[in-house]
């Protein structure tokens, strides 16, 4: 029996790149982490130290900022793009190139009703991320929101559910659902307009939380993804994944106080994790 | 000589707190985390384990719950003074209470121009902050701001420093200027229209950074201070602290690349950190 | 077409669990963090919001600390194996369980070279990991070590890589090699003495790191995952993960000192992302 | 009413060295964080934007690098001293130097009872702490210890304490007493042996938490501090920072187990946050 190397990968993560963009009147500020992961003929590499195909991950890092001068105007899937094709058709021994895109995105500070030129304040945790993976003519883009926190105060219950001799939660027929929402979508093809196609998503996320009648966590999420897929044809399946970060009535009615759903523990842990994967048949 | 206690303080920390208030036609949510710390008539606990004294920490969550059904209707800051109050009136032994409060904003989604009544999304990092201290009869109320993220592409310079033997850095007459700004204030009574002047105090911060020339850091945060205090008589003094997160220009003129102050790598760690504190005479 | 739900998973995430074990002349302590995953006939609970066959997060978490008093006693892995039997024998809808646990170690104390029998101090950031997959009989179980922090000052060079028009390393024949390594393995049964394995394979991950020459950290991982096959059969095959955490040298000669690999910038972002699976054929 | 500056500080945070002594048969490795902080003359920069007295963050960066060479091949405290005369002794316009410093301590790894000469492992998240301040010719040095993670499984009650409308915390004669601990000691001169101290203070706060009956954290606390001050004549006082990492034992009786304090529920929030400064009179 013999040990040898079965799957490879490596690049550099983690790059914290900014891009201003001069226009007439008013800059465009861009703040992209990316990560970048090489597959391919590097077997010696790993058996023999034999570095001679290899990449230098720092030059990986270079390749990042020297490519968004020319690339990183518009959507950050289209610098994905280049990205990518940058490290399969300059180095043959790379099979698979995959790049790894999150924005942190800021927007313009509002003065009087007027969007300031270049003056920006953060839009927070949320992120718009984004996959490119190429493999030799074979191209596929992924996007997503991630950190993306919501909550409603009501249109949400938890009934039914098997009772067994472990089961303390009682059923609620009026409850919080908060998430720190992660959806990833993928895309039929890599032609598209992704940033019109970003908030299009991003808003069918959001209306679709905030009307759904939840009965679960599990039917939300479902209900979420089959309205992106229904209104998106380019969209070819999307994952969601969908944590029940809890907010436990307090037990008032031990002091003589009455909550009716008015104050909540806050709990960060543990928390439910629930996720899913919705597609076209 | 002999050895004592010199200063005692202790507490519950990162209550989390959160808060429906059922309006007719809609809900308002709250998130605090909310701090306690007790001071006082405690040298027998420490030195001999005595705890006839001592209102557990267990307690003091308890109160926390108890005491927002009833107070947590407005500002944080009335909710703070009512828990200050608490604990100082029924605790003789209690020199001084001080109540510390943090709130993560959430907003109402937000479709067809029309605010949703029950559905969210959270604001982001940006905290509103207070601290109510109590000692006796004297009650002192300081507000703030954490985790402010700003940024301006222009309008910032740093020249005519000292140089050293040490200095490599470059005079810039234009360069990004990001902090993650954190403010605090102190009113000159506990009472107030804290949410109003909140509100106010943000506004006047965001748009002095805006409009601002920037020669320093320095520079921008006393302005940034000095507006405050102009505007604001009941503001007595502000603090502010203002990280400078480096975006440093990526050299692509070794690839023969021109870079006009468009490619960034933008740093966490090594940064500038600067404080002051402005006051009336 | 028409629109369905592809895979499904939902469970409990960082459940907390300490567990004290009382010895005659002294005590043992453990603290776990705890997942749980199922798998299975959920359709309707997504799509239609049916609950009947849904065992509530929470009741999950219930389990975990009902069967800790039982089950918790010698290796996790044969607790997580307990847990992962409970859900898929008492629970015909569910498909797949998954447990995935995370021990944080903690130390007897040593005075006067003698463990204190009760006192402990934390081992760090390293922790010992498992995750248990049961499938109707099918039992799989890999173990592995996380956020395992390992530097060598020497031995360690990387050169005759690649040179691009992006290049800008320089090769180098000594420098730092620091990792916060990621190990896994699969075991070939689910019946094996966990602990006595998870010290020897720790103690040669250890080992190759120290003794190894490397010419990349792709040869070193190689050689580290190979060496662990080598030395036990029953471990079918390895994943590393290793980021390269660079320690740059800082450049004092612009001062007129020396710098012979002496005084380093050491580095979080970015780093390099070195990743391999290692396998028997 | 005029509007002024009243304190000011700045400086550079988070500078990340690590440094390699070279000795015949093994490495030393070091890893520090280092921040400075001065305060001066400095009332035009923030009022006008006068940088003439600024010595920028990037050159007190580059200066911690610089000295790093010649002057931290010992104690830490010795190379804070360094820097502080350094940044005082050349910068008239600084009134008070602040140099504060981390360490993150490694271990070289050990095979058959021998330390590797250039192989480390961490010693996880304690770090040894250290503040120098300069003012003119008075310099204070203080020391500490952060994010040490210590923990009794007995000894420890908690009894006796005010109950009121709010309590419901039941007492108890035994429970785990599990902390973060940070200490911080003020010497009384600047020129002290600090490794040795650093070491035989560390084992005191162990010993005496270990050995020591708690009847709260409050006293244990006070019996922590007491031992370093009657142990260590050179040192003037500590100061040190307990919070309760509370474990909660889980109610394993509403489902018919008994849990004679075995199984618990460990929370990170909130947590009792215990203070206190022991002196000499």
């Amino acid at each position: 029996m013999q040990i040898k190397l079965s799957e490879n990968r490596y690049g550099k993560n983690a790059v914290q790149l900014s891009r201003i963009i001069r226009h007439a009147d008013h800059h465009e500020f861009r703040q992209l982490t990316v990560n970048t992961a090489l597959e391919g003929d590097f077997e010696t590499a790993y058996t023999r130290g034999d570095n001679t195909k290899i990449l230098p991950t720092d030059t990986q890092k270079n390749t990042i900022y020297a490519l968004a001068k020319a690339h990183l105007a518009g959507a950050m899937e289209d610098f994905g793009l280049a990205l990518a094709q940058h490290f399969t058709s300059n180095n043959p021994q790379v099979q698979r190139a995959e790049v790894t895109l999150s924005e942190h995105a800021w927007t313009h500070m509002v003065f009087d009703g007027q969007p300031h030129p270049h003056a920006y304040i953060s839009n927070g945790t949320e992120k718009h991320t984004a996959t490119i993976v190429q493999q030799g003519e074979a191209i596929t883009v992924s996007s997503g929101i991630k950190d993306l926190l919501i909550l409603k105060t009501t249109d949400s219950s938890f009934e039914h559910y098997i009772k067994d001799p472990f089961t303390t939660l009682r059923e609620t027929s009026d409850r919080i659902l908060a998430t720190q929402c992660e959806a990833t979508w993928i895309y039929s093809t890599p032609q598209q307009d992704f940033d019109t196609l970003f908030q299009r998503i991003r808003h069918t996320l959001l209306r679709t939380f905030a009307y759904h009648k939840s009965l679960s966590v599990q039917q939300t999420l479902f209900d979420m993804g089959k309205a992106v897929l229904e209104e998106n044809p380019t969209v070819q399946e999307i994952s969601l994944v969908m944590p029940n970060k809890h907010h436990i009535p307090f037990n008032l009615e031990q002091f003589g106080i009455e909550n009716k759903n008015e104050v909540f523990v806050a709990t960060d842990e543990p928390y439910g994790f629930i996720t899913g994967r919705v597609v076209r048949e």
